[in-house]
């Protein structure tokens, strides 16, 4: 692929990746990716009433599940293809994901990144060494700067999740998750585009069938939530979330993918995506990003749908910006531990 | 050990404990305390100039290695000692420590607490179940209620520190790392009332002579480093540092213990001791309170001291107060990750 053209040819079209693209994408960044650990709480069992198991890409390199896909697709690259380098447009994580693989392969990295991204984020995509270039905060602003870059550099564009080779590095999560803990009744991740859910689903559908597919996505911005419900993919909101990683919409290889694979999107609202986070770090002592605690926010909101059930919950990042916290509430009632 | 009186004259006298009780310790609370991780961080690694190691502490139970030396005294106790209840003062972990450790026995527990406690440690100790009593915030009101408490109800004193059951379950933190990790040239862990110190100190010169051992203590709290340095107590300071588990004095066990195995007691200030905490929140991902994160303070300040060489560093614990948190700098220059 060297055009924006060839690009949105070859990956909207494009569902057919199956179980086998998620195992090769393990092999393939297993030298670079941390294998995550899966953490208990007891407390948060109780709270919850059921068995709950994180996985905790907050500690992948870089901080968030990112690394993977971006990870699977630079190093897929062949060695004509990576000289040109790597373009992609990103506000948070998918731009210092492929800072940072850019920078193990040893090739160059250009971000398109819009003005109102998180300062923490920003940082990271020029700390780990990728070329910034910057864009008004609107989709068509980012498509323009995108198009502009990619003719100018003729380098390869690597879409933060419409782009089979990331949506297999994300399945990567769900593959290790089950290798970990097996026999989940079901297993949540949240929603933005829709890769990391996308890739999930088909790993664990191929590993673990009787597993049910939860995504789980603020109410403020539940396009995909819509989408699903509606049968057709919902692009022209643009959602207020303190979930900066979850105001995207999907694309039409992951709209496909979820209308075919889950069993449905759950919601939470707001304060109970700020308490989930703040539970997860006063019990768990992991810093959670908000769009990584949407996933307990929605089983303490659904206690009843997953009561005594053995739940897999992916924390899917960690970068905050500590400098703009937003007051974290607490749960109403929080029983004893 | 029925009242105030036996209990001084057991515990000031007595400092011959050793690496076998650190032994029978790790030995009596397999079953109820966790083998905390070691963790990694190239970003902290470059930043710093050597090895770090990282003893995560924070994810003890309860949040903070207070739990081991709680544990086994309580496990310690004849049965018919334990059916009269155990008293302790604390303005913090070691409360919440010994409410959820005689919880696990099944018998009661008095905590004396001062008015100036931490919400969320004094929150800790009453969910565990455990019975507050309240006190003035100072040493003399803190002993008389202490004192009224013993003679009330002929429970079990279990002092924070100047105990040789808790500076033994203390020292299985530094039995742990060293079986995780070998070949240390030094090992740092923070100093308040000295217990934490003492019992790893102990188990360090016998499995592993040959590792350096440093003390952490905040400059603003630094009673401590002057003991040593002037080879007497101090113990008339009330010092103002953002570290709360560290604002105690020695007594006089871990007084002897410190000032026989230490190599010495380093200093961090308060800007930099927060600005580390930060580096382990961002970095790591860890919940780390500020008490905690001095280890890294130290050795971020003394760079040239521990250039190269393998260092583990004791995160004591993460019991932060997440509604009272102060501004967190960060360091003046941060090298690339």
């Amino acid at each position: 692929m060297s055009s924006n053209t060839t690009h949105v040819a070859k990956t909207v079209g494009t569902t057919s990746i199956d179980a086998g693209a998620v195992l090769e994408a393990a092999a393939r960044i297993a030298p670079h990716a941390h294998v995550t650990p899966v953490v208990r709480s007891r407390t948060l069992d109780a709270l919850a009433g059921c068995e709950l198991h994180f996985k905790c890409e907050n500690l992948q390199r870089m901080g968030a599940f990112k690394f993977r896909g971006a990870c699977n697709a630079v190093f897929s690259l062949s060695a004509a293809d990576a000289a040109r380098g790597v373009v992609t447009q990103s506000s948070g994580n998918h731009g210092a994901a492929i800072a940072l693989a850019t920078r193990l392969r040893g090739i160059t990295a250009h971000v398109v990144v819009p003005a109102n991204a998180s300062a923490v984020k920003r940082a990271a995509i020029v700390r780990y060494g990728a070329r910034i270039v910057d864009c008004a905060p609107n989709m068509p602003a980012r498509d323009a700067a995108t198009a502009a870059l990619l003719e100018q550099t003729s380098a390869e564009l690597v879409h933060p999740f419409a782009d089979p080779r990331v949506i297999a590095g994300q399945g990567t999560v769900a593959l290790e998750l089950l290798r970990q803990c097996d026999r989940l009744d079901a297993l949540i991740a949240p929603v933005g585009g829709g890769g990391l859910m996308s890739g999930c689903a088909i790993a664990t559908r191929a590993l673990s069938p009787q597993t049910r597919l939860w995504g789980a996505e603020p109410a403020a911005a539940c396009d995909a939530h819509d989408s699903l419900q509606e049968g057709r993919l919902i692009t022209d909101r643009t959602p207020q979330t303190v979930c900066d990683g979850l105001r995207g919409h999907l694309a039409p290889i992951t709209f496909e993918i979820l209308r075919r694979e889950l069993d449905g999107i759950l919601l939470a609202a707001e304060d109970e995506i700020l308490a989930a986070m703040r539970l997860l770090w006063e019990r768990l002592k992991l810093i959670v990003e908000p769009s990584g605690a949407v996933g307990l926010a929605v089983v303490l909101r659904e206690r009843e749908r997953f009561a005594g059930q053995r739940v897999g919950i992916v924390l899917s990042g960690g970068n905050v910006d500590l400098d703009a916290l937003p007051e974290l509430p607490e749960l109403p009632r929080l029983p004893g531990a």
